[in-house]
């Protein structure tokens, strides 16, 4: 009931203050000039307070400060940004949040931790990127994390507007950016000696969707190693990185040999997780018993006592804190030339597959 | 290497421009003044080509527009920001991203369908809403919506600052704020007559974190139902709203009854995997057949074959369209009092639950 009461005398006294003016215009936020003509000082004065490292006396700053309290001012961050040219904002691009929440949490409690903010980016498709560019300038964003894919000519736009850009997972071989990936195919070498020392002999690779680089680099990985190694018995099929996805390419691999391979290796957990599901439940195969399966991400429900899968675990905070950093170095000196970083991946073996 | 050659140009330009002046703020932003000098007009005609319902004849229209695209100029949103008291911005903030993929998703797409864009929050305690309060008022975001608690101190501080809130499946009793919620003791009551009616008579009641009001109301509304229909067999337990939360609090129930109960309502969803994870893997129990498992949420692990778990299934789609409308018809008129939207969740027969 307090409350109430409290909220009712504060749209009063809201509405009584604005009297005479438009409603819709309402929203009266104190200014530095409020602030400046209540402590009796000059405006620029209130501003030097507010400003790492300008000069102001400790009597100035703490009359400053009373005025500021008891007003409630809070300094706007937006005209801030105005003047100091930075919106101590950064844009992060993820091209699907569900595959991503982990990542997207670990970015935005490290840059939170810096006083930077996260205008959030969610695109479903890689190709829907171009509609989001103008808005970034529009904010203003100081930099760009981006768990996308851009194309050559996007990636030119940030560099002529000097904004950088660090892109986690996406690596490009022609064009000078900086990057934070997980090696992927170091992962899928590790994931395919372990499968061949333990005698699979017979392999299918589903792969992710067509216009991603990783599953490109990951397919790519696990093939190149099996073939390294004498095994040229491997079946390629597709999915799009979901569940659903996973078994029915299981089902396709099975048709295209009229056998159950030895060993299924996955682009991801999720399909790697649908593909135990169907050989279990619709095709009534013992995982790992009749067929072993691996995945790629590590991502929780993967080490489920369900699945207990054998995986690469990509180093999520690692790889976060490296984004994270790499970007704020540039938004603070631009003429810090791009860098890749690739993190190795941690094979965590479960029980997917046979010994 | 076409893209190479291009980059190094832009960055040779921006050099020789801000030749003399500091290399730290020498990102040169086109503003309206350049605009207007260059296609010979003022800055208010530049100004109001950029305004929603401005007059301006076509052909000063055409003018600006030609300046605008030779020049590379973008409307400065910040700056627009200042002048129409909007910064197009709204604050989403969410206790623990990892539950939230899908929500946040949603209300992302569809505020930025609406051209608005979302900072994010992302706390990893309720009890930290606090600390990210001030950062709010800086960034002067239009609205929030909060799928997080607030004190009704909180409450009233964006009440007294006219930035209306809106509740992602946070209720209030007693304090009139605006909330979209699933209707939590429905769903319960739902999966508790399933249950009856199939036979069940004596039930565990896993709940979640004991400062989320959610799953007390679900909890209450599962024990309340069950009092109703004269079964009193009940022991209650919680966990955190994790997988092995979910198994923990299973053995604790056993120990505590000294015998398995015929059926486990668990407060969500992952908590309901982990339990049949443990019953199956850990205790060598048949789910459904030695016991009974229901959820609450409908995450998609929830349907995955190896639990086809029996759950209320939250409207998720339609929740997050009713936050975003509520939100940004709040942002155009702070004075459409507070309103609650409470939808029914589906119930989802899986197997489960036994006949």
């Amino acid at each position: 009931m307090a409350v109430k009461a409290s909220n009712k005398n504060n749209k009063q006294e809201a509405k009584t203050e604005t009297e005479g003016r438009n409603q819709m215009t309402s929203r009266r936020q104190m200014t530095s000039y409020d602030v400046a003509r209540h402590a009796g000082v000059s405006q620029s004065a209130v501003s030097r307070c507010f400003k790492d490292g300008a000069s102001v006396s400790k009597k100035m700053r703490d009359r400053v400060m009373k005025s500021v309290k008891e007003l409630g001012y809070q300094p706007n961050a937006i005209a801030r940004g105005l003047i100091t040219r930075r919106s101590n904002m950064v844009g992060v691009i993820v091209s699907n949040l569900n595959f991503y929440p982990e990542v997207l949490s670990e970015l935005s409690s490290r840059f939170t931790e810096r006083g930077v903010h996260v205008l959030l980016f969610s695109i479903d498709h890689e190709s829907d990127v171009s509609r989001i560019i103008d808005q970034l300038w529009q904010y203003q964003v100081d930099g760009v994390v981006a768990a996308a894919h851009l194309t050559p000519d996007q990636i030119s736009l940030f560099d002529s507007r000097h904004v950088p850009v660090v892109f986690y997972n996406r690596a490009y071989q022609d064009i000078p950016v900086s990057s934070v990936c997980c090696d992927q195919v170091e992962g899928e070498r590790q994931l395919v000696n372990l499968l061949v020392e333990s005698g699979h002999k017979s392999f299918a690779i589903i792969g992710g969707p067509k216009d991603s680089v990783v599953s490109m680099q990951r397919t790519q990985g696990a093939i190149s190693r099996l073939n390294e190694l004498g095994i040229t018995d491997i079946v390629e099929e597709a999915g799009d990185y979901t569940y659903a996805s996973g078994g029915a390419a299981l089902q396709k691999v099975i048709q295209k040999r009229g056998s159950v391979p030895d060993a299924l290796i996955c682009a991801n957990d999720i399909m790697a997780i649908g593909c135990m599901d169907e050989a279990r439940y619709r095709l009534d195969l013992d995982v790992p018993g009749d067929i072993s399966v691996v995945g790629f991400d590590g991502v929780r429900s993967s080490s489920w006592a369900s699945f207990d899968l054998t995986t690469i675990q990509q180093p999520v905070e690692s790889m976060a804190e490296a984004a994270v950093s790499m970007l704020l170095e540039r938004v603070e000196n631009e003429f810090i030339p791009p860098e890749k970083r690739s993190f190795s991946g941690v094979l965590r073996k479960g029980n997917s597959v046979r010994d």
